[in-house]
């Protein structure tokens, strides 16, 4: 929620002119995305957003963020466009980070949403799947099962100052999942980051998703589970099953789920409510006193991964199975 | 540089329903403005900023702000101009805070200017103390020098904290302004902020001031005095004399100064020096450690203060007199 990076007016006007989109109006670093720096940008030509990449996002990973956003959008699907310098490249240097112009999409996110909603994004995730499963270029999930463990060793088992009893609980889990987790599922491109911020409506109609920059490749069933965790559960943490019917029903019409990927989902809702409880506890052991920014609760997580460890069947969420 | 209240899409949706501008399509929170929260906002009908007043303005000078940006714009300055609800007031509530809309006003605010920006921001000045001068309400400037000593006193003895020896520089200046301070110069509405993120530009050319929140009824003087200190010294303290000559011939051929106004305007600099002395000054030693802002630095404002004692003539600021 801040702008690491200040640009000034003369580096922007040298940087825009290496682009073929007009010349500067106004720019606002605007109070969005937690890891890089972001301006809305009026020029002749438009409206765009510049993101300014830090420290925390890998550069090496920019191509194929960018080169996403861009296959995406070529086959259809609403997303933020990259713009091309007039070399061609997507990736430039401002300020000292590297820099790139994409298209701004209008809509906006939801603070409440309701089973329409989430029928619209369950659509919308599954155009995403079908849209990107050409796209070449490929990027490894770091957050999955392989990652869990080393990401639980850097909270230096102090997991209990966030959740009394958690350490424990997080070690079952992770040594159950080592030795209980599906492979050969359909898998391709995903975005792996569909809370509610990254995904804008305008008037109850999915407008498009943002933020990929999480995107990797993984099976398609992790991202409905991340789906699933994010828009399914009520703020008392109660599972709002019609929400879940919703997402699923409206997934499966557009990109059909097959028996193995039915069978799993419970497992990778488990899964991805660990994966998050894991980053969640991270960052609430390691906040630094008095700052602005509120860590997100890991116990939401957790609650979530104990309901999806006692579900049987996908009926749990709604679907016949 | 934050967005303090966070507005919710459903409360937004609401709000703009009271307006004739469209439906909603996206709103961002902007990292500008230390005292309000700021939204850019697309609607259906265009590109607007949403600003929600927080705390530290006084709500019933509200009037006066929107009921001015509505006054120069209608007399055609470039401002930001308050849109109407369909009731026809310019100001309504939104997540329990004072909220207004006003139109948004393209351009960039110069990091680095020339003497040909400060002949565009001279022109400017002059023509918006032309246009305000049959504006109505009233509004006393309370930094003028019956305010210096109160927020002085507000320091509790600690400015020496900031620069050693301040304090007792600060309470001969104040004596000094206390027993001379010119009146009966020619007055109107003043901006009484324009430093240079306040004045946007497109190509070189003014495209219009914002952030009305200080504006008042004063000297016409006091506001040219403001911009001297705010535009025409360098970075290392040095007075640019061309810059001055530039402000100030630019603002004379469009509202020439009288005799009386010019004799004041050393004293006028130097009193705006002060006066922004004080506030940084309090700024400095009230701020909290570890906090993201950086205060600004009050050591600017002694430079300035101190150069403009020694002059004796406007000479000194590049006009022929």
């Amino acid at each position: 929620m801040a702008v690491y990076t200040q640009v000034d007016n003369e580096a922007l006007e040298t940087f825009l002119s290496l682009y073929n989109i007009g010349s500067l109006l106004s720019f606002k670093g605007i109070a969005e995305g937690v890891e890089n720096s972001n301006y809305l940008l009026h020029t002749d030509a438009g409206t765009y957003i510049l993101t300014l990449y830090e420290k925390r996002v890998d550069a090496s990973d920019l191509p194929f963020f960018l080169g996403l956003m861009n296959h995406l959008a070529a086959k259809g699907f609403a997303c933020p466009t990259p713009v091309r310098q007039s070399s061609g490249t997507m990736l430039g240097t401002l300020a000292g980070r590297p820099a790139a112009i994409v298209s701004f999409l209008e809509g906006v996110w939801l603070r409440k949403s309701l089973p329409r909603h989430c029928a619209e994004l369950g659509a919308g995730l599954a155009a995403m799947h079908i849209a990107g499963a050409d796209f070449e270029v490929t990027r490894p999930n770091a957050l999955s099962v392989p990652g869990w463990r080393p990401l639980y060793d850097a909270c230096n088992g102090r997991a209990d100052e966030a959740i009394p009893g958690l350490s424990q609980e997080i070690e079952q889990e992770l040594s159950f999942f080592e030795q209980n987790w599906p492979t050969n599922l359909p898998s391709g491109v995903i975005h792996a980051d569909l809370f509610p911020d990254n995904v804008f409506f305008i008037h109850d109609k999915l407008s498009g998703f943002i933020d990929f920059y999480f995107a990797c490749n993984d099976a398609f069933v992790y991202d409905i589970a991340i789906c699933l965790n994010a828009w399914c559960f009520e703020r008392d943490g109660a599972f709002n099953i019609s929400k879940a019917r919703s997402l699923l029903q409206a997934y499966t019409q557009v990109r059909p789920l097959s028996a193995d990927e039915l069978t799993a989902l419970p497992l990778f809702a488990r899964g991805s409510a660990l994966r998050f409880l894991l980053t969640r506890t991270y960052d609430w052991i390691n906040h630094p006193e008095g700052a602005l920014v509120r860590p997100k609760d890991p116990r939401e997580c957790l609650k979530q991964m104990r309901f999806h460890k006692d579900v049987t069947s996908p009926a749990a969420y709604g679907l016949d199975y």
